[in-house]
């Protein structure tokens, strides 16, 4: 089994952060985005020639940051990071995909349509969607920060997919030059928290 | 429990189509986009004022049209619609994200940005954005019509939420205008094939 990324990238960190949490060694293997990535074998391990992709020992290809995480869920269960039981797991579920949808892509949308190093990679940028994107995105850390007041993760007491998908949006943000408010305390606190971690570094 | 929903939009019907393939018999309750979506006891149960929602019996609400599947699937697991084993549930995950991140959002973008009537919602309107989605949505179809020359289903031989994710989203392609290539056989064999399912009509 190993893990073919480009390191800078945002997805492919939210994968080394779950691995790092589950306390996995998994050896990764780095693609240069402008060549390897563009090569007709890379096209046949995933159609979008996107990292990261999780390759078995059995030659299988899993794309799909969150799939990725989900085959690791299912083989290394310990410690739950997709929620316990029923509500649990939907509800992890819910939040991960507000902080996804609503988060990290409205981040990612800024930075590809408004960076001038993304100009011939995103083709048309439209600078207008970029910059919409943006208080779209401190909207949803404004919410954030109402709900941290109440529990000490995004999706409740425990730590889970939904704050790691958050901790690569909210780094994300420098790239994509949106301003993190200070005023948020608990987003901060929040935040604070989740960048300690070793898995962070990752 | 029961389900909120307004019925035309499809999000919802992604929902309700998971529930018929269930065989399950939920209550539905309608509302108004314009009048209960945008009420202060809406937002107590869906802040970000969206259908749809499900509502259990203690008056815990989950929203998020996967998390609501995933509760569903998890509370009663026949048929498997999240694919069955680390594996399949993992290639459920790539396909069905695969479905909502590649074609649907592309479809809804086209929609939001340049259909008039959400002129008033989608605020600022970006055409030039929404244009720039409909080619990406076609390559998508296109991709389909590659894989599903090998296989019955979206994401295997078994029928799975990633082909409830599809047929909703090439439905939408109608109100989107995003003309429905006709070359796509293999599309159109799979299309002609869910379409007829019971669950279609749901």
């Amino acid at each position: 089994m190993k893990i073919l990324e480009s390191r800078t990238a945002p997805n492919p960190r939210r994968v080394r952060i779950f691995v790092a949490e589950k306390g996995l060694d998994i050896p990764y293997q780095q693609l240069d985005f402008m060549k390897e990535l563009k090569t007709e074998a890379f096209k046949k391990l995933n159609h979008f020639q996107r990292v990261p992709v999780l390759v078995l020992d059995d030659g299988t290809a899993i794309s799909e940051t969150v799939a990725i995480c989900r085959y690791l869920e299912e083989t290394h269960p310990e410690p739950a990071l997709f929620g316990v039981g029923a509500l649990g797991r939907a509800t992890v579920e819910m939040w991960n995909r507000r902080m996804e949808l609503g988060l990290l892509m409205h981040v990612a949308q800024a930075f590809r349509h408004t960076h001038p190093a993304m100009a011939t990679l995103e083709v048309p940028q439209v600078k207008e969607w970029g910059e919409a994107n943006k208080p779209r995105a401190l909207e949803m850390l404004a919410y954030m920060n109402e709900e941290l007041a109440g529990r000490a993760f995004i999706a409740g007491e425990a730590y889970s997919i939904a704050d790691v998908t958050a901790l690569v949006a909210v780094d994300f943000m420098k790239p994509a030059r949106i301003e993190r408010p200070s005023a948020f305390q608990n987003v901060e606190r929040w935040y604070g928290e989740v960048s300690s971690r070793p898995s962070a570094k990752a």
